[in-house]
């Protein structure tokens, strides 16, 4: 007989601690992959924000956050996912692009501003 | 000439609204993939609350936590992702984490008082 009670998985401490460094060992591929997939997101609302700048386009569309957040919330739970922490996770990466298309739109009104003035000294 | 002027990135209103549909579905396809990513890394933390608690070992791990957020910084900055985005978004997801691991190991408290009663009572 042991002198301690076995875990109730079966496992002693240094089984414990390999098998925590092997499920850290996935968290950390996972969350590369991850950091990667939002590299690339951030790259298209980039690319979304300086087209609503061009087309003065408003920032948010909540038409269309509503329709993101329902499509995520079925594919989280058809992946086990807590539905309410993907709508969270989506409402958090939002507010960054919101954020980020804000500030390009004020980018661009002042260089229209600057190029406004350009013009009239110009003319 | 065109009665309005042309956007600054030469597209027309069609133009536009074609390049914001082809990105609006990329960050659909993107969003998909980064949910199921998700879906995964809460199984392995899920596995590794389970361990803690069966371990008694703490919620919380600062130092891995300080460890995860230097590389994930680090990754970012290489995939040109905001570093204090990704910093951001691993202390989101580390919140989820640990709300998940009180509630196994207080779920494990109980099933332990539990069958401390039962034990009790069949002695």
């Amino acid at each position: 007989m042991s002198e301690y009670p076995a875990a109730p998985d079966g496992l002693d401490e240094d089984g414990a601690r390999a098998e925590l460094i092997r499920l850290r060992d996935s968290i950390d591929n996972i969350d590369a992959a991850v950091i990667h997939m939002l590299a690339e997101r951030f790259k298209c609302t980039q690319q979304v924000g300086r087209l609503k700048a061009a087309h003065r386009l408003p920032a948010a569309d909540p038409a269309r956050e509503g329709r993101q957040i329902e499509r995520l919330r079925e594919l989280a739970a058809k992946a086990k996912l807590d539905p309410a922490f993907a709508e969270k996770f989506l409402t958090f990466i939002i507010a960054e692009v919101i954020r980020h298309h804000e500030t390009i739109a004020a980018d661009a009104a002042d260089a229209e501003d600057t190029a406004s003035v350009n013009g009239a000294r110009t003319r």
